[in-house]
């Protein structure tokens, strides 16, 4: 319709009601219940508005999904969780069996191909993964040359607040590695690196420094959406380990961090840590590289060599390990839950080490292969880098 | 638990079935139906798994809701939408009053506080939007600081491919700006504003240039999520016109990209466009600043003056023009679509540019207030722009 206001009327009607210029589309995805409420006492009210259901329950907040109550006269289901520490929790609904994200929150994150809500119960760390009113860094998508892998390949970068401003000055950079079936959105959506690193560095916990998230999967150039190949399902099984291509591509990803940011390029200045295949890469790139960094973190990592369990009695693997120890690195540490399914093989890793008398930290949590450990980890290993450079 | 398996046999199934590693996170959101598929006829069939469901529908193909069908023995609904024209579509079902994203489809935007599906039906412009092998242009979320306005604010900028390898070479700059309830996400997200300018620069239609994204809420320093304020539920209602307080502030805009980006900076090579309350802000600023801009878009805009529509008898607005005028823009450029809202508004302000016998571009489309326009006047905006510079 041409509309039947005059201009005069529809400005002024404009000028006094500003809230009625209409949404950027037409359609509108109706709100169904309010939204996350986190309580004083930590716990988290959860509603949807889900009139003619059966049966509504929410997953994520805790090991069992939490059975939600209908109002009949409203046809809203509510549940309030236990008390929950302080953590990002990501969730779902499922309602008469269909899982769905909570429709009344704006706020969620892709974990491989599957989309959660999301809400922070604050408190502890959980504050470091909070926006705060501190100064923030840059996040750039960028696409860099691999010419071992053969392609173009996309990559995360975080420059601290203030980098562009600082003229000359050279900072060190941490390359931070997601796990299988992720990929270089990983660590800056549910890991919340970002925020984790604006806050640790405005508190002076951790040094300013260069945030570098690749794309581990070597057969992938980017993310899911992100090129030519267009929107696929991302599965688990895109992330093919094909152990060593990607370490021996690392080159091409340092190699162009060095042209292209004020870093500092020696092994004093460099950190590599990464999640589960991660923290295989991290492993095995420190391994392979042994002059190029001075920290080295594996996170619930998949600890191997060659494909399988290293072993003491595997010549080539106790000698790389010597060479790269010849000159340790500042901090070697590895930091898995008790109840990961990669526990018992990072125990067989710890006890190599131990056998070569080669120094490492340990440390060892709760839970399992989830994100609240890493975003844990991170919150502990961040603090501890380039302090002696 | 911990792993009862032993490391060698965890890491041989690991090497043999690297699918079988585990998500990041221990929750899956499971795929409820296959996600959209486009067809060859340019239809896209969609499908839900909700075997208690009693009525579901699609919204996002056509002016009312496709009602399901469900296959009895399997649970899953489908419908097949009509042909429909190349485009990026977002789409969302309604399962028994519960309005929810497809369960199946990992790509999602974000409309102010509504979350859509998308898909994209190949052709025409809409090829553009998808992601082509072309060389990539870098994204950055940056934070400028705004003395006027008295806050660090977000803005996303686009560098075309090779910026960073380019030298000394320095660019034209193309400011770009959203509508009420939107933010400096949308016109990267919604807009589709990266790929349409990687794809228009990798084939030579467009110049390389650098997009800069503010955004254009005043009184917000960043989309939602991305401030202390946390994750509050994004209104149109936070994007108070404010009319004049923007504009008088995208002088610190212009500022911090001319002293952070090799930049041409001149009139010759600045442009300036929007959508809606963007389209105002375009206008005004232009107007406010008659030496800055030497082409001018306005699409779909909210074109008014000191919060109503322009007079020919407002002696200070006919001023203004004739200033910005005495030395013409290469182009201004007005479009709008048939079904707009804002449609006789528009054609008021022609009138007045007409009576002035000031010289504009016009483009009239079918349809209303909508991204599908928006992102076609950007196809043809975009490849006019620093052609003569």
């Amino acid at each position: 319709m041409k509309n039947s206001y005059s201009p005069w009327l529809l400005a002024t009607m404009l000028l006094a009601m500003p809230h009625l210029l209409p949404a950027q589309e037409a359609l509108r995805f109706q709100a169904a219940g309010s939204g996350p409420q986190v309580n004083s006492d930590s716990t988290v009210t959860l509603s949807v508005h889900a009139p003619n259901a059966k049966t509504v329950e929410v997953s994520g907040f805790g090991a069992t999904p939490l059975a939600m109550r209908k109002d009949a006269a409203s046809g809203d289901w509510t549940v309030t969780t236990p008390t929950l520490r302080p953590d990002l929790y990501t969730y779902s609904f499922n309602i008469d069996s269909v899982r769905t994200i909570d429709p009344a929150n704006a706020y969620i994150a892709r974990d491989i191909n599957a989309l959660f809500s999301e809400v922070i119960v604050p408190g502890g760390n959980a504050d470091l993964y909070a926006v705060q009113d501190v100064p923030h860094g840059t996040v750039s998508k960028v696409w860099y040359d691999s010419p071992t892998l053969g392609m173009k390949r996309r990559m995360t970068v975080y420059t601290p607040a203030g980098y562009e401003e600082s003229g000359e000055k050279r900072y060190p950079v941490f390359y931070l590695l997601h796990g299988s079936g992720g990929d270089e959105e990983a660590w800056s959506q549910l890991g919340r690196a970002v925020q984790i690193l604006d806050n640790l560095i405005a508190s002076g916990q951790a040094e300013p420094m260069i945030l570098v998230m690749p794309n581990g999967n070597a057969n992938l150039a980017a993310a899911p959406g992100e090129t030519s190949a267009g929107m696929y399902e991302p599965k688990g099984e895109h992330s093919r380990a094909e152990e060593g291509k990607f370490e021996s591509s690392f080159k091409d990803i340092i190699g162009y961090v060095d042209s292209h940011y004020r870093t500092i390029a020696d092994k004093e200045h460099r950190a590599i840590a990464g999640l589960s295949m991660g923290g295989g890469h991290a492993l095995r790139t420190s391994l392979m590289m042994p002059d190029t960094f001075d920290y080295v973190g594996i996170f619930s990592g998949a600890a191997r060599w060659n494909g399988g369990a290293p072993s003491a009695d595997n010549q080539e693997f106790v000698a790389a390990l010597r060479r790269q120890f010849a000159d340790a690195p500042q901090l070697y540490w590895i930091g898995i839950g008790k109840d990961d399914f990669l526990y018992d093989l990072n125990q067989g890793y710890r006890s190599i080490l131990d056998t070569l008398s080669i120094p490492y930290e340990y440390h060892e949590s709760d839970g399992g292969h989830i994100w609240s450990n890493w975003r844990d980890y991170l919150v502990i290993f961040a603090p501890r880098l380039f302090r002696n450079a």
